[in-house]
């Protein structure tokens, strides 16, 4: 913290500040400067409310310098989190780009095969589908609830395909837990404190979508209550924000990936379908987003995107997913990044991820 | 909804359009123009989803008309829904104007004590506090939890204040309910939307933040979850959104209160603490809180602010409330409002407030 | 400025970047703490480019601490500034508020006698009217230029009120100068820094309006482009800024008041018709703008707002400017204000503004 | 237009709508429905205030439908736009991408050499370099002026390259066009209508920048501006948008590459540069504009970005540029581009470029 004192502050006034910021148990620093002014707080332990001294006399500023996150930073961990999937080839946040593709909500199990079929065929890894939908109106599709989630099992055993799915509060998240192999906690809850540190009891990676207008600090904090209760296996996802725009639902902010790389360990994914809520903008941000460095996407993909019950003007079509993923195969070795088309499913009995010990746990 | 084709349009392609709503169970009004022909759509009964329309061939734009929300507008029911605090005279959405104030969190009984006296002597009839505090961070002070509910209560019985204070999850609500007289849904749980369904079961008012980037549908909407579940007692409160903005800590939307009391019966409150994050606007942002025509403010208020636990340097000292209360007594009478100071307390057992039956409710 | 060191930088590369920042003709101070070293640099006279060090090996974070602004601050000049209109008694930033009204643009010389009487007997003491339009479409009516400022000169004589009205590029600069009392310059012309320059080598007061996404620096920067030019005579403007609310046209930014008065001695005005878009919200947001404390209002009134050439949508009727007058006068004692009804001219030859000499002007 | 009536608007409140909107030469299409009548309102020659009917009795809402812009508009002209550069091979808007690289601003004929001959080998086929530079503070570096332009013009002659660079105001458009192959107008002046008029006048192509917070529409609205006064060699660019997030100085808005391209002709490129204003996201992103569909790339690079007199904190060096260079062209042939590297000079005369007359023109 560096507090900016005003340039008619006296001598008394610097003093005063001084006193406050040591009785508050830290050191404080003064810098005289030719115009003003400045002291310097170190020994942050804790936490220090910038208000308190905000408001004494003479001071123009108070401006926090440490980062209040730990255990998500490169800071206390140095080397890329590449999340394993047990028995399987199947990673997050190594050299191989994830994909993970399936519809908005699970409707019916012939239309989950359909599409996992489809998606598994053109080389997906990953099989997302919503069991518990958080919808803006109480009175529309609000998901199929744990039968979607056994559709989604068969899925795994049929396919092959690592299944990612969204829990929405503590019974849902008991449930997801037992049948996913990836929790995602969704861009309305990435400030629910509460399910987060639940999923940090969870034995199984979190998948964490960005809020609508949260900041990367927020991100960041979000995955730190996950990881500060002892779940390390967090994997970021940027899903647009919300801006004054309207040519597009979101606004996709690409350049958040490489903001994360640099501050964090964590793997970041990118959803184009949610960032721009057109789906004749999945394949060219999709493009974009692996261009960019992410570390794969997750895309709505439908059969029969006229009939789905939610989202259906997002989806595109298993033709275009073909597609995408060609064009994502060709753009992988610009970023040194390989697709390993579908998941090779070894014959093992382990099925739940290994915690990997944190180097910055206790 | 409305059907925009594009000029070059063919017959076929309108023709095929108008199919496919009636398909959907819908009727279509195809309407010859100039330049273009347009579809509109009636007997939205349910659902429509917008993509199924838009992407088929010759379409250029779907536009909604129909909005979504029921029980929350103007429309179920004229007349201002008033919230009645049973054995006083309190009430938040009348003639009379509420205040709400309070230390962010309670931090102690001697703290909670010293404030509600404070607040309770300036002529505010609600006291608001926290016991359980959504951080941004895990490591940062969570709130004293079912302790700080206790002490409300106390102040309650002491000073007779009306108790606000937030629940952030399933087991907090429960306590919540218990102890307190409006339940606060925080903003960061605007769209948490397993928990307004429980607050749509509780029996009390149910005291609803904007979230930080919520449009005024999402709000309305939010309002409509705790509606449908039989819950008919909201309050809506503004509390700043954010924007590019970098002088407060959030953009305090006052043209929102208009625009809500237009199109919706429930009350609204603004908060200035939140709503600017700055102890030198609450005071400014109060008074043109009331002068815009909301039904009250909350505010924090703070003895010690420099010592706060929490958000300290939004909070105002008692003087500076007193002020306020003077100020916002001056501005009422413009507004058609009165204020009422302090509250009476009846002789009456009934505590809980009565569930008034809605006119829109099955 | 302030250069934050990362936590695992050497000792070397801080004493690079002490002497990269001496090198550059400044003074680093080094001030090692617990974690990490922060230097401050003093001695900024000109501009040191932050990038210049943030790229420096070991460098964490660079902090810009000293604001850019310097005529516009209250460091350089405490009192507020009070614009006079010589040969009146109308002033702006002072005790008195001001209240100018008018219609979006001067259609015809009926229309301009019929609003200019309305507004006047109503007690304003300034007439807005367009004569040249920023307008979004090339195809939508531009104004009807040095015509309507003769119109509007007309109504200066007969009504004795003041003239404000836009100026949008060199050639409408000396025009607008020519005729009016007071320059506008438009939101989206805010940072046309070149005619910025221009204005300021006006000798009539220039009324600058925010930016649809100009920060407060931004808005003080633009101010001080003027005043550095040699025209100390500005008055700012809020008239809403862009965000993702829908509700309105644009978010009104009320806590910019308090913000505004609290760095700087210029008047800032609010303009809650531009603010909101809507006429129904014209009313009670130009009462809460006189309850936060702005130094008065700019709206646009228009006697027959359906058949307006522009901005229709957001005119009041003549009957509420009358309502809103009233309201105003009730709130301004709140505020340590007073609101006198229409204008006072002398009998006198002095037509412009006196030029006040700045005490921080050279 | 499409008028929605209230659910209880009258028979007479409809019919009085419909009056209104005939009297104004209109033809008005009521369109009964189950629950409200909408009015669909064709033959909107001119322009058709929305507010004019939205206040009539029974109005619930008013949508506008036909999009205001023509000329822009795949409407009035179905294939690309490609801007030749007569005497050269190269082009904007056509399969070969374009990559304009050079300083923010043009501070000495060896620096821009030096950097010229830089950006000439690694590929570039235009130099880009500010003259007039329009800068937040007045007190800041405004750029060499003419003598940049001179410079400039050597450097055409000596690499080939073909120039880009911004004009202010009406005096620097006049040897802006002189010296230049690109008249550039910057993100703070796409609403200074009075210039993109005249730059309609000019006989270069112009290259506008969005505005910090313009949305698609006025984005296209403010290329319509320019095509209207007869210059049809428009080049649109994004530079990234204000929104609240801190990780970048701006937040570059890829989506809005596809959504230009679909619903208009002209080339769009992208600024990474600004659009991040962070040296270490330039190529990412750049990579990702090229996946995206985008024209070309903009991008500022220096030779001594330490000692750069304005926006040294996003340029990039020399080999990162050649860097650049490489990832795009591994990536052009995933979108059907090719890379073109540098740029062959004919030896003709003719060195203005030639007005394609346009098929919508009058």
């Amino acid at each position: 913290m560096l507090v900016v004192m005003k340039p008619q502050a006296t001598p008394e006034e610097i003093q005063a500040v001084c006193t406050q910021i040591e009785h508050l148990g830290f050191r404080a620093h003064p810098l005289p400067g030719a115009q003003r002014t400045a002291i310097g707080i170190t020994g942050n332990q804790g936490e220090i409310e910038r208000g308190n001294i905000e408001e004494l006399s003479g001071v123009a500023e108070v401006i926090r310098v440490t980062k209040p996150y730990k255990l998500v930073s490169r800071d206390s961990k140095e080397e890329d989190t590449i999340i394993h999937f047990p028995g399987t080839n199947a990673t997050i946040g190594g050299r191989d780009l994830a994909i993970i593709a399936g519809p908005c909500g699970i409707e019916s199990r012939d239309q989950a095969f359909a599409i996992a079929e489809a998606v598994a065929n053109a080389g997906a890894q990953f099989f997302r589908g919503g069991a518990f939908k958080p919808r803006t109106s109480p009175y529309a599709f609000q998901g199929m609830g744990e039968e979607a989630l056994q559709i989604m099992a068969e899925v795994r055993e049929k396919f092959g395909l690592r299944i990612v799915t969204e829990a929405i509060d503590q019974e849902t998240l008991a449930l997801v837990e037992q049948y996913a192999d990836v929790i995602q906690i969704g861009a309305r809850n990435m400030q629910n404190f509460s399910l987060l540190k639940k999923a940090g009891h969870c034995r199984k990676p979190v998948l964490l979508k960005r809020g609508m207008s949260a900041t990367l600090e927020e991100l960041l904090m979000a995955a730190e209550y996950i990881m500060s209760e002892g779940n390390y296996q967090v994997i970021l996802c940027e899903r647009g924000v919300r801006t004054f725009t309207d040519h597009t639902r979101n606004t996709l902010d690409l350049s958040i990936v490489p903001a994360v790389q640099r501050l964090s360990h964590l793997p970041i994914l990118v959803d184009p379908s949610h960032g721009t809520g057109k789906r004749n903008k999945v394949l060219p941000l999709s493009r974009a987003a692996i261009a960019v460095g992410a570390d794969g996407v997750m895309v709505e993909v439908h059969n029969q995107p006229d009939k789905a019950l939610s989202d259906g003007p997002q989806s595109i079509y298993p033709e275009q997913f073909v597609e995408l993923i060609n064009e994502v195969e060709q753009i992988a070795p610009v970023v040194h990044r390989t697709l390993t088309r579908g998941i090779q499913v070894e014959h093992l009995k382990a099925a739940a991820p290994d915690q990997v010990a944190h180097p910055a746990a206790r």
